[in-house]
Order: C-alpha cells, then sequence, then structure tokens
C-alpha cells in the first residue's frame, strides 16, 4: 500500500492507547509533554474522559482536546489531541479489566484505518496485555499478528510481519521469536531465514533509507558451531540461507558468533544484525539501549513501531512510568514517515 | 590449597606462553611495555630464545632475561623474566605446528606447579589450540579441564571449574558452556545449576572478597518462560536449584528475563549473574566490554585468569595484536592474588 497523504500535510502519528489499566495513557501524556523531542504531531486514538482523568489523577498539566485526524495538527502544540472511540475505555490503573478490550481494540483498528486511509503517516501502538484480551474473545495470538490481518487485503494473505528492534547504535531482527529454547533448532528453517532476509533487506533500503543494506547473521551455536563441531545448524541451515541471500544480490554475511558481534567495532560492519532466537536478538540491544530500544514492525503496508516494554500494570497510575522508549518509537516512526513523504 | 608465599615476598604472576605461533608471545611482550597498569610482577614459562626473537621480529624494545621464579621480582622492573623449558618452542607465527605442543604443555604445568609450590601467587594463561595439541595426543577436552586434572589430588576427582568472564561491570557465569544449542536444555540440570552457585558463591566471598555476594539468575526461556506459557524449564529446572541455594543461605535470586538483566541499572541488583548457556552469558559482556574482559576459572585450588580470545593464528606475528585483554587478566590475577595474601 502506497501512503497517499494530502500533499500540505506533514506527517501524523496515530498512538494506539493499548490496555487503558496500563502505563500507556501515562507514557502518552508524559510524551505529549516532551512533544518537542519527536518531530511529528500524534493523534491517540482513546477515550477523551479516560485521559483527562489520567492527566488529573497524576497531576500532569496536559489539555486533553477531542478531534479528528483532520483538526489534530493544529490542535497539538496547545493540547493533546484525542480522537474518540465508539466504546468507553475506563479503567482503573493497574487493574486490568476484559470489560476494556473492545476500546483497546477499537483504537488498534481506528490507528490501522486512519493509516490506510491517508489520514496519518505511521502507527505506534502502546502496549497491551494478551490475556485480557483472550477473556473477550481476540483471536491473535499477539499485537503484530492482529496488525498483519488488519493488513490483510480482502481474502488475501496476512503479510509475513517481522520484528526488528532499533536505537541510534544498534538494528537487530530475532529470526524466531516467541517459542521455547527447546524448540528454536526446529523452527529456525532456511526458508524462514530467507524470507525474514529478504524483508529485513527491502525495508532497509525502503524505510529506512540504506541504499545498499549490509545483514550480518549470527550461528546458532556458541562460536557459529565451530565448523560443526559444536552444532550442525550453522552449516547446515544458517549459511545456506546466506547463500540464497547473496545469490539474489543481497548484502547478507555470517554466520558469525553471536557473542562477538555487537560491540561497538563490530557494529560498524552491518546496517543490521538477523540473530536466530529471542535473547540473542534482545539481549545486546537492551543491554545497551535498555530505555531506548524501540520495536518495529517490518513486513507490513505501513510503518508500525511501538516501545520496547510492558503494560507494566505493577507501576500504573503511580507517576513513575518513563516515557522514553515511547518518546523513541515516536521519534522513529516520525523519522521513517518523512523518508516515506520525501521517496513517494 | 592454601596459598603459601613466602611472607616477604608479593604476589608474582606465573604466565603461561599458550601456542608458541598464536598471538601469545606478542602480547606478553606488549604487557610488559604495560607493566605499570598491573600491579604485579609476572614470570612467562617459555623458551626465551622464542621471546626475544618475537621481540626481535616485531620491533618491540623488550630485554627478556632467563631467570627462575625466585629471581623474576628483581628482573621484572628492567626485562621480562622468562623461565625456560625443558622443550624447545620455536614456532613460525601463524603456522601452528604439533611439534611445539610438548612445550605449551609443559608451560601450563609449570605454571601449576609454580603457584602450587607456593612460589608464585596466580596462574595467567595465554591462548592454546586444542586442535595443535590434539594432534599430539593431548587427552584433555580443554584448557580449563587439563588445568582442573592438573589441580586433583594423587588419586583424587579433578575438581568442577566453572568460567566466569569478567569486567569491572559486570561478572557473569555460563552454566552450560561449550555444547550446541540444542543440548542446552537437557544438559541444564538443577543439580548442576546448584552446583554451580555453590562454587559461585564461595568464590566470590573467598576470592573477590564480596562478604554476602548477590546471585542472579536467568531464566532459560524468552521472558524467563512467562510463567510456563513459552517453556517449562524456568519453573521445573532453574526455580528449584534457586530454592536449594535460597535454603543454603545463598542470596540468590530469580530466574530473571535474560533480556533486560545486564542494562547498568539491573546490574546494580546482583554482584554475579548465572546464565544458562553461553551466548546468554557471553552477548552481554563481549557486548559492553569486548577488549576488556577476562576469563577467571573458579573452582579450581588456586587463581587462574586468561585472556578472552583465542591465539588468533591469521593475526600472529603482524604486529597489530591488542594486548588489553592480557592485560587486564593479569590486572585481575594480580587483584585477586593481594586478596589473597590479606585473607591468609
Amino acid at each position: 500500500m502506497a501512503l497517499h497523504l494530502n500533499d500540505d500535510a506533514g506527517p501524523l502519528l496515530a498512538v494506539s492507547q493499548g490496555d487503558p489499566a496500563g502505563i500507556g495513557p501515562e507514557i502518552t501524556l508524559k510524551a505529549w509533554l516532551r512533544r518537542d523531542e519527536i518531530g511529528a504531531p500524534f493523534l491517540v486514538l482513546s477515550d477523551p474522559a479516560h485521559m483527562k482523568a489520567q492527566a488529573a489523577r497524576l497531576g500532569l498539566r496536559v489539555p486533553v482536546q477531542s478531534c479528528d485526524a483532520s483538526e489534530a495538527r493544529a490542535v497539538f502544540s496547545t493540547a493533546l489531541p484525542v480522537a474518540p472511540l465508539s466504546h468507553e475505555a475506563t479503567a482503573e490503573p493497574g487493574r486490568p479489566d476484559p470489560a476494556t478490550a473492545p476500546s483497546t481494540i477499537e483504537s488498534i483498528e481506528t490507528a490501522v484505518a486512519l493509516v490506510r486511509g491517508g489520514q496519518a503517516s505511521a502507527v505506534v501502538t502502546n502496549p497491551i496485555a494478551k490475556q485480557v484480551l483472550y477473556q473477550s474473545g481476540f483471536p491473535h495470538p499477539g499485537h503484530t499478528e492482529f496488525l498483519a490481518a488488519l493488513s490483510a487485503g480482502p481474502g488475501g494473505p496476512a503479510p509475513h510481519p517481522v520484528m526488528m528492534l532499533w536505537c541510534e547504535e544498534l538494528a537487530v531482527v530475532p529470526v524466531t521469536v516467541h517459542v521455547p529454547l527447546r524448540s528454536v533448532p526446529d523452527a529456525l528453517t532456511t526458508e524462514l531465514i530467507v524470507a525474514t532476509g529478504r524483508i529485513v533487506h527491502r525495508e532497509m533500503k525502503a524505510r529506512f533509507g540504506v541504499a545498499a543494506p549490509r545483514l550480518a547473521l549470527t550461528g546458532l551455536n556458541p562460536h557459529a558451531g565451530e565448523s560443526g563441531a559444536m552444532g550442525t545448524e550453522d552449516l547446515a541451515v544458517v549459511a545456506p540461507a546466506i547463500g540464497d541471500l547473496r545469490r539474489e544480490g543481497i548484502d547478507a554475511k555470517g554466520p558469525f558468533p553471536a557473542d562477538t558481534l555487537f560491540h561497538p567495532a563490530a557494529r560498524q560492519g552491518y546496517d543490521v544484525a538477523l540473530a536466530m532466537y529471542h535473547d540473542q536478538a534482545l539481549i545486546p540491544i537492551k543491554t545497551i539501549a535498555f530505555d531506548r530500544a524501540v520495536n518495529v514492525t517490518l513486513g507490513l503496508p505501513f510503518i508500525r513501531t511501538s516501545p520496547d516494554h510492558g503494560t507494566a500494570f505493577d507501576i500504573a497510575g503511580r507517576g513513575v512510568a518513563r516515557p522514553d522508549s515511547l518518546i523513541a518509537a515516536l521519534r522513529l516512526a516520525a523519522r521513517l514517515s518523512r523518508a516515506a513523504k520525501r521517496a513517494a
């Protein structure tokens, strides 16, 4: 899907509310207070009454103004623009309530509709609690799969979403994600690595503006298997995928021992690292950029970023939640929106 | 084994040569040039002729003096003390030669003998190439296992060596080490975690001088298994080990999601982290301290450190090898030697 924003309108970020009992409302209010850092206005899809109540409860001086997408840019400098939903989102912070699931889901659907309709330039999602949504019959395994389903054309297949973790110093993609460690070796196939590498290559060019993206792939095993002495998959599964990608003209290298791929000098050698499983990807980026790492979903027909943390029900409503990761997600969405506009 | 250095003698570090065709000789010569940073004199167990030849070849102004352990402290300020072996160690840099295996092995044996005999305070080992030693009949799986075998009393069982990676900011221990990723879940047992935790606790107190060591354990699975939703081992294997350790009075906590355990704020919560497998432990420390990470072997009856890199045959003899990790290993050995002396 090509973006077709009005030519005269700048980027506008569509922000979903996430679980209204989590820290989403609080960090969204705090992000508006630091709006000068973001580089684009944003519109929250939520219940204005809930946002106002949270601002009052937390003592945050954030005027909340109900408006629609066409008005949001004008509102943004003086108030937080909130587009009302048809469902209420009243929730007590820290007390997740399945009754709020319809508003949480509608918020995501509306954000996607705005971007697909050209009224917004990117989707930024606040954290949801899957268990809360499951209780109200939500049929998708998670947030990203739901976005993929919303992206499918009528009757068409859902796209293959790819999770990237991004900070200024490092972009890293786990090829397998939320599977038990025991299941990783069998879940990791040459086909999956190649499919992931193609999407990463395409979007590093198209969205991140890297003309010739350099991909570095980790090995699955310690020391990348030491030529087969410590596990066979690096020779049998990972190396053939790298060969396939290279034959397609993609600058993919590896498999490299994962432990020595993430220090500052090593990072100079690639634009994005593909790691074979969750912790191999997330340990390095969260070690160097815990509060600044952003989750970017590649493979969707629109830009989607999100903060790299959960609903944090345990601290919701106490005023201590840090908006840094959401601000980083908003900043990156603004940057990618501007790049998309230039490329259009 | 208690250390029984002469009371009037300060620490002396016994440095094995490692593979004479690797970067060991070069980084040892360079470490002597930066001897003011180390905090203790060291004695190299090697062939003085080979060390002299390498200094000349590399243009390093390092006088090499043949001497024994009793003379090394006096020699150290003006020349690199080298205690000759009975085997020659002549080798062309970058060309590993099984004919040098006897000298490589003798160097390690001699370093251990000096420490066990009270003539030196710690063993610092340069990198070896296991394949080169195997070709000459070396029966041990690796360097550390050889040191454990040398530590066994006559007829007694070898101790259980535990690898720790250490830098100023982080100490981390992989519970399983050089096994394929596929084998990790079955290799990881409650008994192994408990045995490792006991050794780590004991040596953090005895060698590192931490009065009440705080141990943080990672989970095996992503998000530490999310209460069993993403892998069963964290509940079935890791958590019971933590319970066992706590019942023994050891301050062990976890299992924690590994990705959020290694950023600077999280590191304030523990003195040493136990990770469940190789990359989970080595990714964070090599990401933050690639050139400064030191390998420390716990569980031996003496102090042993080593640089955290290999023989690097590909760059040997070119003068570009960095001695930073060896210097860090020497510094830590000196520090642990002084602590042991104070405790004696």
